[in-house]
C-alpha cells in the first residue's frame, strides 16, 4: 500500500537509519530535501500534535505519504520541561551547546536527576489521512553534572543511560538506535507499516 | 502521582471495567456524571485529535486528570469509512440499528469485507498537560452480511472476530474486553500509568 515515503527530516543519519530499516518492505524513502518544502510550524505544546502537523505539512508539499517525528527531553524536577521546547531551551538560534549549558545551570542545586527522552512519530498517507499511524518511544535516564562523550546530538552528552552506564553521546550509534526513544518509536512504526502491507 | 481520574464516558459498562482495572493502582475512578460537564465537541477528522480534545475538555471542567477515548470502525472497501463518523454514519440522532443497516446497504455488492475497529485513548493530567499519555488498540475482523448476537454495541452484531468465529455481539463481555480495540488500548494505557507510579 505504501511505495514511497518522504521523511520530514534534514538529518542525514536519521534518514539513512530509516532507509535501512524500510528496505526489506520495498518502500522507497525520500528525504524532504528532494522537494521544495517550506519550514513547518511547530505551534503546539504536545509532541504528538507537532509530529502530526509536520507529517501533514510534508505530505501536503510533496504529494506523498510522509513520516515525521517530534522529540525532546523531559526532566522530572522541571515538571517535564524543556519538553517540546528542547531544541530552543536556551533561545534562538538553536544550539546544543547552549541548551546543555542551560540545563546544567537550572539543575545545579537539584538532587532529582531523573529524566526521559520522548519521541512521537506520525505517518500520514495524505494531508487528510483520517487514520495517521502513531508510534511512541521513551528512553529513561539521568541528567549528569558534566557532559561525557562526543557522539549523538541534543542533550546526549548529559543523558546517562543507566543500563549501560554510558551517555547518549558515548554509545555507539547502532546501540543507541536500538534503545533510544526514536529507535523504539521507529520500530513500533515499522511494525504498523508491515501490518498495513499484510 | 495520579490519585483520581475522571472518565469521559457515560457508558456504565466501560466505567466499571476501567474502575476494576485501575483498582490495584489505588486510583479512584470517577464518572464524568459526577461533574457538571457540557458535551464535548469532536470536530476533528482523526481519532487521536478527538480523544485529546475530549480528555482536555473533561479535565478542564472537572479540575482533575481525565481519560477519554475515541473509537470507530474502519472498513477497507470504504477507504476507512465510517471511521470517526461511525456513531453518526446514518445521521442524527445516533442509532446503532440504522448505522448497521446503512453499513449492510453500502457493502451489499462488496466482496472485500475486511474491517477493523480502532481506539485512541488519551490521559491528560491537566488541560495544558504537555505530555498526554496516548494508547491505541486495533481489532481486525470482517463485516458479515447479516447481524448476529445480542450483546455489545455499535457495529458489534456485524463485526466477525475471525479467531473465535463470533461477532462482537456474541462474545461474552469479558472475552470481548480482552481482545477488543478498547480493551487493548486500555491495557496499554494501564501499563503507562503503572510506569508513572514507578
Amino acid at each position: 500500500m505504501l511505495n514511497k515515503i518522504v521523511i520530514a527530516t534534514s538529518n542525514a543519519g536519521k534518514l539513512r537509519e530509516i532507509q535501512h530499516l524500510l528496505a526489506p518492505l520495498e518502500i522507497e524513502v525520500l528525504p524532504q530535501s528532494d522537494f521544495n518544502i517550506p519550514e513547518a510550524d511547530e505551534p503546539y505544546f504536545t509532541f504528538i500534535e507537532n509530529a502530526l502537523a509536520k507529517a501533514r505539512h510534508t505530505s501536503l508539499h510533496s504529494g506523498l505519504p510522509a513520516l515525521a517525528d517530534d522529540s525532546g527531553i523531559c526532566v522530572d524536577a522541571l515538571q517535564g520541561a524543556p519538553g517540546v521546547y528542547s531544541a530552543r531551551f536556551a533561545g534562538e538560534p538553536k544550539s546544543d551547546a547552549r541548551n546543555n549549558q542551560k540545563l546544567l545551570e537550572v539543575l545545579r542545586e537539584e538532587k532529582n536527576r531523573q529524566a526521559h527522552y520522548y519521541c512521537a512519530m506520525v505517518l500520514v498517507r495524505s494531508p487528510e489521512d483520517p487514520q495517521p499511524l502513531i508510534a511512541q518511544g521513551i528512553w529513561r535516564g539521568e541528567i549528569l553534572r558534566a557532559p561525557r562523550g562526543e557522539g549523538g546530538f541534543g542533550y546526549d552528552p548529559l543523558f546517562l543511560d543507566p543500563a549501560s552506564g554510558k551517555t547518549g553521546a558515548e554509545l555507539p550509534m547502532e546501540i543507541k538506535n536500538s534503545i533510544s526513544h526514536r529507535g523504539l518509536a521507529l520500530r513500533d512504526m515499522l511494525q504498523q507499516i508491515a501490518q498495513l502491507h499484510g
